[in-house]
């Protein structure tokens, strides 16, 4: 959105929330009829589910569909809840396969039956059959709907099948080459196929094939499709016969929302269903507050390792005047390497084979990082303060650098062993795992220079 | 990448490396000789760069370009500066232009004008142009290759139009329609050409188009393809004249390098030119010194304000236990909004315009998380320590909530309308903030509970 469009839906919206309230419907049906479908999309993401759903019944129904199609997955699952059966029937037999198993994963599994029932045989059989894979899998958000290419039949030959397949086929401009057998044996663009005479064969225009296993991690298979720039993917199971056709618009909207999960998780917060304007308080305050319990409980480790040392910090209280400091640098040390490692993961850099060599690449970061804090500290705190606590500072950062630049470029690893999501070993998590380490680091190094 | 086929990469890099190492180029050559593009491509993200470049000169010259065309933004440049003049010219000659603008960005201004020199007149004109609009905007990123169609003219004539253009142009399944003064006045899809008579007019297929300005931010434009599910985005300049077109492939990897340099801000670190594993050690900690240092030194306001309140803390060493935990839930609770907000915000779901909107919002929810965890606070730290040490805690935890949460919520809003990019405010950036903020809150309370 160009900065006057996004004022007018803004507009728009606090106009259409006025004139709910007044029951003004013809009125907030004038407001709509001029923004184009994806300045309605907006507009639906600023109002409260219960305006939405009122909006959403004032569109002409050949709007309706386009809308809700361009809604994230969120906002249609909340969306359906707020409309009548009849309506969600309605929409539901519109869709395509994958918006449909997209929908279906939002709603309660009580509903899916019903929704099902509404529906053609064929469609049934198309929807049932993606619901199968599992979740998260590409089974799941791939198009079951295609046009596929053989070897031996002539260019003219595909282009008749091709437009015969231009209403129901997803896409038509990458096609996968496909074998008696169904197996996929390259793909060809329609720009290769009218590029050639009408005589020339498949074969001879035909490339190799990308390909994903219906079962493959959908965020993987999606991501490998945008690195690549194919306007298509063929998806094949395991005996790699072709089930499906993965587009890039499909693939973005997936990363879309993957790098929305990853985002959240690494701030600590649960993901949000709609934006966040849309988001009512008590939702927002639900989507942090587990998180920030959990946090908190680790965090009593600190008061915990403080208590065990309080003889000391009574003795020298000026050891206490460095604590948020020494911690703080730590934290963020972890979290610098957590960050990156995550982000690697996420884009197939690394994987959790690495792992030896992350850790030694971490060690050697995180003590060169150490070393220049810690001279710094060293000579600042020795200035200011005594050189005997400039000694402890200096080599608490050296040893709190290294340790917090290891246990965050570990962690994600770890979690993707043993296949929870990297992000949810999140910033705030080694934040305070690193702090009742650097604590203990602490005290034990100042007892130790100090001799108390 | 399937399991297997990382396998393989990683151990194909460990065998070019030792081969390389031998100096035995017709081994490493063989080794090179069955693996795909996408292969090479993560083979060159494991190496380091003079591997990599002795990589590159090994592949045949057809698959030289697939490989480069395929690699980051960061790696094509660190390459280029490996590779000799004479390579980089002639590779330079066989970019698209929006490719060659990219490769400009990552070198140094002064090789521009030799490599220019190399091009065909039009191809310079080409590049020359794209040069000409700010960096950052969708003008350098676009594709100038389009093809046009036009209202009154004929499905047939527009096809063989289509033809002649198969060769040259970025994509030909999207094509915007333009009036005779060349202004866009909407698109038509290749699809709806196939399916429509030889004598229809383009005038009763096309449909409105979206389209990017040429000076507008080349996030928001990628943001707004990948949105929409176009395949291809019409850029025009401030006359509504069609200058270029940005396809859903480099939509996707533009967003890709945002998404990336985000999530490194948001972690406190520069981010990387190359993958994680290739980059040498050196740059992984001038990545992360700049930003841990001016951390470090914002975190020295925490030392000064426990120094501030050091006769508190030596009168009450008990206080000092607390502070981790504190400061470390202010952090937290900062953090969640500002991922939030940033999120939200590089979403295009609120702008600046919408600050008291989110810090109403902020307010509301912060307090109820402090609500929730001081009343715990309160509990444990009365029944542990003592009634009066639980309440300076339940109020501390409060009041830092409420301080944090609304902070963290504005700061991203902030940089934003001073045209910063709000992922520079970074968690590590709002923890250090509110660290210092917290203990003063922490203190004041704790003089005012216990009257000391």
């Amino acid at each position: 959105m160009t900065p006057s469009q996004l004022q007018t839906v803004s507009e728009a919206a606090d106009d259409i929330r006025r004139l709910i309230s007044q029951s003004d419907l013809p009125g907030a049906s004038a407001v709509l009829t001029p923004l184009s479908v994806p300045e309605i999309v907006e507009l639906v993401d600023r109002l409260g589910i219960e305006d939405a759903a009122i909006v959403y019944r004032l569109l002409a129904k050949s709007r309706a569909i386009d809308v809700f199609e361009a809604l994230s997955p969120g906002t249609r699952g909340e969306l359906v809840r707020a409309l009548r059966n009849v309506e969600i029937t309605a929409l539901f037999a519109e869709m395509d396969p994958d918006d449909r198993v997209w929908l279906l994963d939002e709603l309660p599994a009580s509903v899916a039956p019903q929704l099902l029932r509404g529906l053609t045989r064929r469609e049934r059989e198309l929807t049932a059959g993606m619901l199968g894979y599992p979740q998260d899998s590409i089974g799941r958000r791939m198009s079951p709907e295609f046009v596929t290419a053989h070897p031996h039949l002539t260019v003219a030959e595909t282009l008749t099948r091709v437009r015969a397949a231009l209403d129901s086929a997803e896409t038509v401009y990458t096609l996968p080459v496909t074998d008696s057998g169904r197996r996929v044996v390259g793909v060809v663009s329609l720009r290769d196929l009218m590029s050639a005479s009408d005589d020339d064969l498949v074969s001879e225009l035909m490339r190799d094939a990308h390909i994903a296993d219906v079962m493959e991690d959908a965020e993987a298979a999606a991501r490998r499709t945008t690195d690549y720039g194919l306007l298509a993917m063929p998806v094949v199971d395991s005996e790699q016969r072709l089930v499906g056709i993965l587009t890039i618009d499909d693939a973005a909207r997936i990363l879309k929302q993957e790098e929305s999960e990853d985002a959240a998780r690494q701030g600590g917060v649960e993901p949000l269903r709609r934006s966040y304007l849309s988001t009512p308080i008590r939702r927002l305050v639900r989507s942090r507050v587990v998180w920030l319990l959990v946090l908190a409980v680790g965090a009593t480790l600190t008061v915990q390792v403080l208590d065990a040392f309080e003889a000391t910090l009574a003795q020298l209280t000026v050891l206490a005047l460095f604590v948020p400091l020494l911690i703080g640098t730590g934290g963020n040390t972890g979290n610098q390497a957590a960050t990156t490692v995550t982000r690697s993961l996420a884009l197939g850099e690394v994987t959790p084979r690495d792992v030896m060599r992350v850790l030694s690449r971490e060690v050697r970061v995180g003590f060169c990082l150490g070393l220049l804090l810690g001279t710094l500290g060293f000579v600042l705190a020795g200035l200011i303060y005594e050189w005997h606590i400039g000694l402890v500072i200096g080599l608490t950062l050296v040893a709190v650098c290294t340790v917090a630049a290891s246990i965050g470029g570990i962690m994600p690893l770890a979690a993707r062993a043993i296949k929870v999501d990297p992000a949810v070993f999140s910033n705030p998590f080694i934040t305070t795992f690193v702090d009742a380490t650097g604590l203990i680091i602490y005290f034990l190094i100042a007892k130790a220079v100090l001799g108390i």
